[in-house]
């Protein structure tokens, strides 16, 4: 994989902080900056210089994962002058979310690794697609984790959702059970890949057997909604644009009580990171920004569907990085 | 299983928190209290009355899982308005770590979960280390998890730790990677499952092959400290005691500066939680609490061992839960 140009960050971020002090202390912005992934540590951007500093359990890893950089590396064994240290050289910082907004689109070399995982779970869910009926919920959720692995991946993005029948896949946050998936069951699985530290994040549904036609006509309209979210990703549209455009397809079909959640995300180093699609979000679509489009409909009693892609956004529109496909019911 | 008695453990808190009011907002202790699991939602305790709050994607959730505990509860669509009925329910509450406190010593049931989560960690472990070497540390991460599973567990308990060779088992932070583990490495595995709610953990260690004077010295020292430490465990001890036994063996045979963390800690529904056993802690062990021991040493270049017991303290000592062997190097 082409290797993630940190020294090419730095010099921004430095650029962007000009005269000032920037205090890193996210560790997930710490990763995106310096390329050192962490539990305990920090960075700080003043007169060009990069400064990281973190505790003795970490110092080699924090000296093998910022070479190359020009970082300075401080190590304190004792966690008192460690903040002590911090303290000092962050007087006068801004922690105005430069880094995080920064983070937002990703380079060549980012969507290089999300593409990846977003490849190993399509080729993990393709594998295990055909186990679903009669296997329970954590085994499926155990086979797609293992293959994920064994297919390239570093972990699993999250735990994976395996949610089936009348109550579980009504439940939008559901996560496995040992309960057994059954002939009639409406079945939602939500699955990505962890490569690098970047994730992947989609979902698909089926029903295990013959549809109901209620069955069928859920379906039919997550699917439409869908599509309507996709086709409302561009460079020019806000994130509150796409949560319309499904939300509005739900509403038209008189189900929008049946939809209990904000329509998507932006994804990276974080399962979970800005941009937000939901009614209020005014965050506007920037090409380079990774996204899901995942609306669902659940209702207690009746179970669930949910179809998230990962897209990516481009001044022409989108291209969708998710390619397993979303079947028609039987 | 022996169902959880949340019924029992609510008595107990209202008869403790009497005319006064107590709110729930870790999660943790929520579920502890009540049994409800979930990442939105608090309780209050007030005139003997438990009052359970959540947004609308958890009602039916919140509802089935306290069935039988005589909670209320409120389900509000609206977070602010979700909020608001926190405030006037919880004025005047009290935040003393009452059930952080309680949390520390487990009940039969607990004890009953933890330590089927251990026979799971083992009996994975069992099936896996005949594989260790040519396997990469991911593939024996990758491995463990889906046994555990397969085993009984929810889940795994953490992200399994497989660290080998010069470098990465000199880290004790080292999570897996895709290196190979190679004759002469020193290789630590860190795993435990999740069952219901509730995890177990323990670290093995190895040389893969015919092991050098050095690994041998420095193991057996590990053998050493660790026995050491569980012999420190005992209703009448501290968490001090544990740490200073453990520290003393290393002290003695030279290599104290090889010791890069703290001795262990409790159990339970968190992986890690009081007591945490250091050089400065006063906690008293208490008989039913869950702790680990785990001393260890790592050194760049070396690699590391790290040998962990997970053990419930009992009046007359302490009873270890964990049953992997721990083997004299070859």
């Amino acid at each position: 994989m082409t290797p993630i140009d940190h020294a090419a960050r730095i010099g921004r971020v430095a650029d962007e902080v000009a005269g000032g002090v920037l205090l890193v202390t996210d560790l997930t912005d710490l990763r995106w900056l310096t390329g050192f992934d962490t539990s305990n540590g920090w960075a700080v951007v003043r007169s060009g210089e990069l400064i990281v500093g973190t505790d003795g359990r970490y110092g080699d890893k924090a000296i093998a994962e910022t070479a190359g950089t020009g970082a300075r590396v401080i190590v304190e064994q004792d966690r008192a002058r460690l903040q002590q240290q911090r303290d000092e050289l962050s007087v006068g910082a801004t922690n105005d979310g430069l880094i995080r907004r920064l983070r937002r689109v990703k380079d060549a070399a980012e969507i290089e690794r999300i593409e990846e995982a977003a490849r190993i779970a399509d080729a993990a869910l393709g594998e295990v697609e055909p186990m679903l009926a009669g296997a329970s919920e954590l085994d499926v959720r155990a086979e797609l984790e293992y293959r994920m692995v064994g297919l390239g991946a570093d972990d699993r993005s999250y735990p994976t959702i395996v949610a089936s029948g009348p109550d579980h896949a009504a439940r939008p946050h559901h996560g496995a059970s040992r309960r057994t998936i059954q002939e009639g069951d409406t079945v939602i699985v939500d699955v990505g890949a962890l490569v690098d530290g970047y994730h992947s994040d989609m979902t698909r549904s089926w029903v295990i057997g013959l549809a109901t036609e209620q069955q069928r006509d859920v379906y039919e309209l997550v699917v439409k909604s869908q599509q309507a979210g996709l086709d409302a990703v561009a460079a020019s549209a806000t994130s509150r644009d796409v949560d319309a455009a499904c939300r509005n397809v739900f509403d038209q079909g008189g189900m929008l009580d049946w939809y209990l959640h904000a329509t998507g995300h932006g994804v990276g180093l974080d399962i979970h990171e800005q941009p937000f699609h939901n009614q209020a979000s005014e965050a506007e679509l920037l090409a380079g920004m990774v996204v899901t489009v995942e609306p669902g409909l659940y209702r207690g009693g009746f179970g669930g569907f949910r179809i998230e892609d990962l897209v990516l956004v481009t001044d022409a529109g989108h291209r969708v990085l998710t390619h397993s496909p979303k079947r028609e019911l039987n």
